[in-house]
């Protein structure tokens, strides 16, 4: 049973039939044939030769395949953790060098190291501090400078930096240098595969061709256009012209290697694919677990972590970079019918034969066209939509959103998402340390108390009910007395406190430490302190001190509380009048 | 008005008196005697000349006189802040070098801008972040290390570190250097100063001396070892025999002086500075507080930082070093009869004579006797029940004092600071991201809901109750998901689910975003989902989405919640015995 949960193949393929497998099988040819084309220049835009980009489809996903528990997810190369990862290695390795491809893949060995010990540790919960807002806005400011970085490519320019001030200063200064040739085929690559996206569909259907045809012939087209572009290269001689094409690449499969384990690399490294690893884990496992929710089926957040480590140990191993689940692909795969994991195992041996077959032609294919299948591939990332929702729902959210973005577009990809996570946590902690409170009174004719500001309510003179909204802890203590001394201060002649302790879920120490000297501050001044609603978690610790010796009474419900201060009253009057 | 707010002098100043004029004068006696001896051990704690100290009680208590707002609290230099101005200071100067000395006056200056700021822009609320347990743990450990660091003086060798580790192995190398002489003195003078503090007391009164000249003597106590210790080294010239004295100090009072703005210290010093400032500032506010309340006053926490930045920027102009609220003295102060900040202005002007009579003398003193009133000031520091109390009351406090006094005795005082605070934050975000929750019902014969598990409820049948312990955030929204689909998945045959957020003190988009999940996913499988209890701040936030069109009901109170859903099948059971 244990075995299963970590290997989940041992689940699914116990059921593996002809059925199963012919679904997997056209999943995997339609995924290929959109992956070829992406892989490649994902690679060129992490800085890496783009056969890297096929090495990094082959093992990962067959490592996948073992380890992973989403039938439709499909991992790979994808634009947002490429240029993190041309970010991370840009820094302490050139371009081009023998350096900067190991560094990438000692970068993917650690993420995958990272991930496989997140999975075993069960810290998949890591995870949950990047929040929505941040993971938006970081991935559109990501898709804005993947797009302004491969300007240069459609320009036929040399353009550096990962931020957007650095870019582009980079294409301004270098803007005269721009190969017309290189802006042609360009412009015609970008032309084609906008109009695949958005036109082609239709435009088959009215044709006539039947919707599965059509289907595969749009998922093709980015594969027609790189050869339309590879023969156009050959046959007017692009390459003497100044267009920038792949040129020589190693031909076949990679040679399994293990990366050189030098530490101080690995000290640079360590921060940058950790960052990566997170990213990449949240990005995979919201794609994964929309697509299961679709099926009702569920994803083990914790064995995905598991699956994505292996992966990215696979690619390296493999000499690829890291990797992750990407949103379309998968999408991709999941309308196609990927049944298993397994469709997945399929897709690697697709991009396996299509290294063999094509690694001796992408010598003559023009770099601006992997430029144009990147720039189409990350303009459905941008959506600043994002801002205004979270506007108009509140001013936290959109401080989130827009300092990850703002600091991810000048700062660069790890700034920025450091950024966007400090500020909704600091955010947070500043809300929780100035919390809200109500004084409630009855709502008449129930037992329910709200705040007297919102609601018509009933109030008993003499009485102060306080609902502080929110936990007692060491941000808010001191703020907890000012609270309950303002609200003494500001009604002479009162004679009881009700803290109603309905939205309090901890109580720590320094909090009680406060509690204890408002007790006792009021105690001196002849004032009752009651506690409602507390909770049973916080009252098994509060129980284990002496604090609730100094209470007038700790009541079940704010109404219980009202009673017992009403009959309290009625008794001490009645003595009175006897004792008069 | 205004004016009168960042000058507490223009308030009680207008209502002083011959009778508080004698108050005032009484207590700055007192406390005079006792600051001498204390302000020049500590200028050595800090690793500075002893004068030093005497510097740092004379501008920095006429600027707390007119900005401050507690009639008790006694500033100048205490333990904890020297201990952090020699670690601070000594990673980037030698000791007894010019650099140091003017190193010490831009941390106070640093300081005293910081501090200065936090109050303009009311920033108080940074302190809250320094929780009871870790400020607990932190001055205890502070104690140990400077004890130890102590035991370099009594034994007459030298030490070196600011961590427990360094000065334990720099004492055992050094151990064949004792000098008995230095010995003895140091032995005599811890001997003498813990009878004074413990026993002579009750001593004076059982030779029928009265109360109030008994405490008098008590306090002058230590001012008396100093004279009893300088006479001791005169009369054998202890100097001659390798003991230890404090050498010539430059007579008279200390010109006022800018410190050299140099960036790169201010650079390497604007952290230490930022941690000193909040450290003291917490120390200092929980005296004046817990004083002010003795007295039925109230201090204001924002215009305290003014007057203790005021003061640190007063010690920088005075040639002084970071000060800060003491402990022990303002105790004094406040016994001794205090009665408005003009106690530590005469207290100023006690020191500022003392030093003009007394630096001429300093040259004899042995440095064994200061550092036995250090020994003995501190051990009050050193308290390690707050262990065991926070171990009987949470694991997770326990843990904030634990990390805090290992870190702090390892690692040294910034370090062992900032692990506390951290790991005090990350405990609670990491609560809040795995909230308790309960499945609730109705307690007999009442309106009010409570947890299953611990109380005796009743529930309906088809309807589960969850009562969320925690606010809705990025952190924990993905666990609302799982919490949600687990309780579907566990009791089939479910018609509604409410969710009872009495305890949900905000909603922020992410969590928003996994409502929406929830409610699509509940619907999908025909559960109606309700929200009973919502806040006025939490609905407002809702309202601006269409989120509630997509819920069955949101009800004011849970009770209400389960009147609806059973007026709902009453009416549907109806519906469908007409129909048949």
């Amino acid at each position: 049973m244990r075995l299963q949960s970590y290997f989940p193949i041992l689940t699914w393929g116990r059921s593996y039939n002809r059925q199963t497998l012919t679904s997997d099988l056209i999943a995997a040819v339609i995924v290929t044939i959109m992956l070829i084309p992406q892989s490649l220049a994902y690679a060129l835009l992490a800085g890496l030769p783009p056969e890297v980009g096929l090495y990094a489809s082959i093992l990962p996903l067959l490592a996948y395949a073992v380890f992973g528990t989403s039938s439709a997810l499909a991992v790979g190369p994808v634009a947002v953790v490429s240029l993190m990862t041309a970010s991370a290695v840009g820094r302490i390795a050139a371009e081009g060098s023998v350096d900067y491809a190991s560094a990438a893949i000692m970068l993917a060995l650690l993420s995958g190291v990272m991930l496989t010990m997140m999975g075993l540790f069960r810290l998949g919960f890591v995870a949950n501090f990047l929040s929505h807002p941040v993971i938006s806005g970081f991935i559109t400011a990501s898709g804005i400078i993947i797009a302004t970085s491969q300007i240069g490519g459609l320009f036929g320019i040399k353009t550096e930096g990962h931020t957007l001030p650095e870019l582009v200063i980079s294409i301004w200064t270098n803007l005269g240098a721009i190969n017309l040739w290189t802006l042609a085929v360009g412009a015609v690559a970008l032309a084609l595969l906008l109009w695949i996206r958005l036109d082609l569909k239709n435009w088959l259907a009215r044709l006539g061709i039947p919707k599965s045809v059509a289907t595969v012939l749009v998922r093709a087209g980015p594969v027609l256009v790189v050869f339309l572009t590879m023969a156009w290269s050959v046959g007017m001689d692009l390459g003497a012209k100044g267009v920038a094409l792949v040129g020589d690449v190693p031909q076949g499969l990679p040679m399994l290697s293990m990366p050189n384990l030098d530490l101080g690399v690995i000290n640079q490294l360590a921060l940058p694919a950790l960052i990566i690893s997170i990213v990449g884990f949240v990005e995979s496992i919201s794609v994964a677990q929309t697509l299961a929710a679709k099926r009702r089926e569920r994803i083990a957040p914790n064995q995905e972590l598991i699956g994505l480590g292996a992966s990215n140990i696979a690619a390296a191993l493999g000499g690829g970079y890291p990797v992750t689940g990407g949103f379309a692909r998968s999408v991709v795969n999941f309308d196609a019918g990927a049944a298993t994991p397994a469709a997945g195992a399929f897709t690697a041996i697709g991009i396996a034969l299509a290294t063999l077959l094509l690694t001796p032609f992408l010598a003559i294919l023009p770099k601006a066209t992997l430029a144009a299948t990147i720039v189409i591939a990350v303009l459905t990332l941008v959506d600043f939509s994002i801002l205004k929702r979270a506007w108009t729902y509140s001013r936290a959210d959109f401080a989130a959103v827009a300092i990850t973005m703002v600091g991810t577009l000048l700062l660069g990809v790890e700034t920025g998402i450091a950024l966007g996570v400090g500020a909704s946590i600091l955010v947070f902690l500043y809300r929780s340390s100035v919390p809200h409170a109500a004084i409630v009174g009855q709502v008449p004719g129930t037992e329910h108390y709200r705040n007297v500001k919102r609601h018509k309510v009933d109030t008993v003179p003499g009485v102060i009910s306080i609902r502080v909204d929110e936990s007692l802890y060491f941000a808010n203590a001191r703020y907890l007395e000012d609270l309950v001394l303002q609200q003494v201060a500001d009604h002479p002649g009162i004679t009881d406190i009700v803290l109603m302790c309905s939205a309090v879920n901890t109580i720590d120490m320094s909090a009680l430490e406060s509690l204890e000297a408002i007790a006792h501050r009021l105690h001196d001044i002849g004032i009752a302190l009651h506690l409602s609603e507390v909770k049973g978690p916080v009252m098994d610790k509060l129980e284990r001190t002496d604090f609730i010796a100094h209470l007038a009474g700790v009541h079940l419900s704010q109404h219980q509380a009202m009673q017992a201060i009403a009959a309290h009253r009625l008794r001490t009057t009645g003595e009175e009048g006897e004792a008069a």
